[in-house]
């Protein structure tokens, strides 16, 4: 699914993008981390999860990034022309799944973990959702990673199923618990719940792809600046909104 | 526009300029991080944020200043002669937008957190100056990257109104507020926005160079140590200034 | 004992959960060192020792990253095909012993010092537990290095006679303070030492395969996912369990 | 003035004495920050800014090496031989031109800073000063680069202008302001401005060097070590002496 | 004397101990860094220098890793066979001596600032220690890189008389200062020289295995060894042991 060859403006498109991840994951980290007093130490935890995903994402996108420089080369004076496959080294694109087992799920412990719910109503919750997470990253991998169109749509499938629970979990058995939030930022929580539907939403579709038949150095393009959007909607967007209920909550108990 | 050949002179130029910007942006950010429990706590959100900016954007210049060594390449023992392009990389000038989509609001964002207005007359204010500033930058990167000098006046042309729009809010509309500030910091309030209006302009300025047919190796050498100034000053003193105000307002709170 | 050959799947799978290994160390590392402040002073030292631990295996990891990654090489476009031994640069194995070295020890340090026993007994423990770690390390390395299954097999066994002492110490000795623990965290201490031996209990087998004749390029991968996961285990999950039993105990002293 | 050939032991030395000022500068900087709670807030602006500058120096320092170790190579096995310039890499000096204009000025904030005068006579002596030094390495620069003695000693001359009034500032203006300081701390800070002059004295030194016609790869060496030790002194030594005194004048007002 | 030659055994047994220097002491220095606050402030002083030393040698083990790696190559598929030495690069043994100029007197630093003695007798005893400690390395330095054996054994005798007079303070100038010290950490403390004695006693040693005609790979192999684990004895090891001291101290005080 890798293009053969990407002309000069594709590569730089992909650069540019991989490259601004790096700076808005690792720079939101480096924010957050500065800002952790100016919440109250209950919302902390929430914080300091979020610096955890942000961090992970900064590593994960610096690798992606050499591995794509390394990966594609041009061979005209100034980099202008085609790039083509260097020998040797491939585009990896397994750093993203490694990425995903390890935020996905804390990227729910973060959400859990602001609204500071009560100990086992929080401890129920994560029981559902951390292990549902967990599940559908590991069972969408060998679909990646076959060749073949038929596994790919299996394990797909498969995956969808804990996805669906996720949704469910959190669209219809959290609902109650909004409740018990104060009304300043309960609006802010629904929203936040829409923007990680939307986001999430982004890879399952671009899983989609190659059983649609979309191929082609374009597509992959788009669908690399499609991650990188959705991968900085889904970790540093959402986790200045984080922050942003934290410290709105952080006021009111105050009061 | 990319000069083909670089005089050693005109090669260390830019090399001792872009080092320049790493180390100022850099250890201004370590400074402020260093100095921030010397504010009181109100202010420091609009020093957290000027510190993601100068880390942002010494990110940025470790990038480009390696991207510019590796371009340029002499063939000369001890590197005496002339540099021309090396095969396969080019020197990346759209790290700059990347970091402009990032800082350049965030600019906006430091200044108004400093004026710690009441919090539905900040809102406000952001709300306004943060998408005029994405919407600038997004507008000016087409025409910056398409050869065609018909359409880089055109975008630069539709950029140039959420330009206009940010000084208006600046300039015009920001002025009312200014009265509430303590009189001690009026004046360097008032001083920041021109310091400001100067840095900024230099963009626009560089950009029209194309259409004005400015080419050559000098004038691009011109141009990135024209940068570099602008860099450091609409950052690096910029984020001084606006720790100074913290400075003094945090005096005048406590007495 | 190290393959001749990797297929691309064999060469992703060991780069992959290398990467794995290098993320969860050095972000729990991260993650606890944020998180410090939040147990009770008396608390801090095992949580310390828990922030080196990681961050050790964080260090030793990523050299064992690189050194793969230089080891294995393919001459196929875009690194498809198969990978071969690389000339002048071998998969160093030595690394994990290195880091065992100054890690296993640690680890037991950090069990004792979360339990804060009364500083006699204390001492009593890391007396008999520190030296019989590095003494099983120790004693294991010479059968690892060597290439004969009869030294392998015998150093092997001297090995594991301080190994059984641990488990003895852990397992015996140690239940009688156990009663001391307040009555919320004992069942997850318990819990705790069965998982240090079953993640323990990785390493001698896998020291057993060669002597049961297993081996080939299937066997190795398999093996290094092991330890990859042992580690992941043994360190990382270990550390978050034992800042979950200082937490609770902070809570309980407060209360 | 670079030399073409250096023997092995000229390169070591060299190459030994450049990595001995990162340690120093690197080191420097991490034990003033460990150390800054132990001043008082009033005087913990000069440590941060000779933490900076410390910073600054290594940064640069971690370039020149690099720089240094590049632009020298030996075609001997085991690197015996000579040294001789590398194609295509020159050796640059222009870093310390860099270094200077950013450190200079701040090492002379330094010192007004742990003073702590009254605020108007600070912002007196600093508005001089620090224009003073920036325009003293400004006016050196273009000296040092031409290659044209004639050109080199005109420059110099005028960057003796602007060094001459900073000692004057020193050594005259400065001396009754040092009447209010604590008895204790006088003695030390009268020695501190000694020791500013003999170290910044090197530099104009080294400066003359080819109107003097001293050449030759020994003179050369002579002169990078020369660089090397006047650098740990005027920032290294001087930031630990300024730590000195602002811990005894912590120590006095606490009194 | 550096072999032309080394066996992938000795190659790999040097790589694994200058790897194990590197982890020991980046790592006491981040444990010591993170207890700081554990101890009280009077002792902080003396944890400081520790962190500082230990970073620094961390930072010097990186650079003599690389040296040695990039110095000693094998040519064989998988790095088999033996390493002869690298056309163009040595691996650079001055790099120690650089290291001991820097840390050999703060190491005495670390040892008198613990014991909080009265200033006087304090500065008295630093006054005579550490002039004494960069002589003693400076004096040496001539003797190592001179090929000659006879220029060796003089700069190696007109060294031991610092190395003497160091001990002499130590061991009896000391010992009534020692009165004045609680008695819990007397013992320690008494322990702490002999251990100091030990390991600062390998390096007069390792000088003058040239003078005994002891040469060849395996000679020099065990001397890096000894190097290596000298070194952390005499920092890490060291250090934690002072750390010890400052923590026993620090609660008899508050006792
Ligand atoms: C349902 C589904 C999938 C879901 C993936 C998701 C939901 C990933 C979320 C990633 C995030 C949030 C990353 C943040 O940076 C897969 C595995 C593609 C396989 C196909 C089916
Ligand atoms: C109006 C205009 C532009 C404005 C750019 C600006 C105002 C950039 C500011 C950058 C800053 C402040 C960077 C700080 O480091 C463009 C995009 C060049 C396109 C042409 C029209
Ligand atoms: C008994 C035994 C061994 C035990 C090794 C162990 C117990 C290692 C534990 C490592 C850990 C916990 C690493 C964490 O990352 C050896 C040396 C293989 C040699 C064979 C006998
Ligand atoms: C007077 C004079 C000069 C002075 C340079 C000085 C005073 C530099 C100080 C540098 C320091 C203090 C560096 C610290 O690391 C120049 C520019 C060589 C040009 C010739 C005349
Ligand atoms: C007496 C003597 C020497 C002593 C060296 C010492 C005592 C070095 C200590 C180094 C330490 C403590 C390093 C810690 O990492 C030399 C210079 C070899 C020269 C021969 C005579
Ligand atoms: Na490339
Ligand atoms: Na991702
Ligand atoms: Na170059
Ligand atoms: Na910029
Ligand atoms: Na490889
Ligand atoms: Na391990
Ligand atoms: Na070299
Ligand atoms: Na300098
Ligand atoms: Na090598
Ligand atoms: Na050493």
């Amino acid at each position: 699914m890798i293009p053969d060859i990407l002309s000069q403006g594709q590569y730089a498109t992909v650069y540019n993008f991989l490259s601004l991840v790096i700076a808005s994951q690792l720079f939101t980290a480096v924010f957050l981390l500065i800002s952790l007093p100016r919440v109250l130490p209950r919302y902390r935890q929430a914080i300091t999860v979020a610096i955890v995903v942000c961090g992970i994402a900064a590593y994960h996108y610096f690798r992606i990034f050499d591995s794509f420089k390394d990966a594609f080369i041009s061979k005209a004076a100034g980099g202008a022309g085609d790039y083509s496959q260097a020998v040797g080294v491939s585009f990896n694109e397994g750093y993203r799944y490694v990425d995903w087992l390890l935020t996905v799920p804390l990227l729910l412990v973060e959400l859990i973990a602001v609204l500071a719910l009560a100990r086992k109503v929080q401890s129920g919750l994560l029981m559902r959702l951390v292990p549902a997470a967990a599940l559908m990253i590991a069972l969408g991998y060998p679909g990646e990673i076959s060749g073949d169109n038929g596994l790919r749509g299996l394990f797909g499938l498969l995956s969808t199923i804990p996805f669906a629970y996720i949704l469910y979990v959190l669209f219809v058995q959290l609902s109650k618990s909004l409740n018990t939030q104060p009304v300043s930022v309960r609006k802010t929580i629904g929203r936040l719940r829409f923007l990680l539907l939307l986001s999430w939403g982004v890879y399952p579709i671009a899983y989609l792809l190659p059983l649609l038949n979309i191929s082609g150095a374009d597509a992959w393009v788009f669908k690399q600046v499609g991650y990188s959007v959705a991968d900085i909607v889904a970790k540093a967007v959402y986790a200045l909104i984080i922050f942003g209920i934290a410290k709105a909550k952080s006021y009111e108990d105050n009061a």
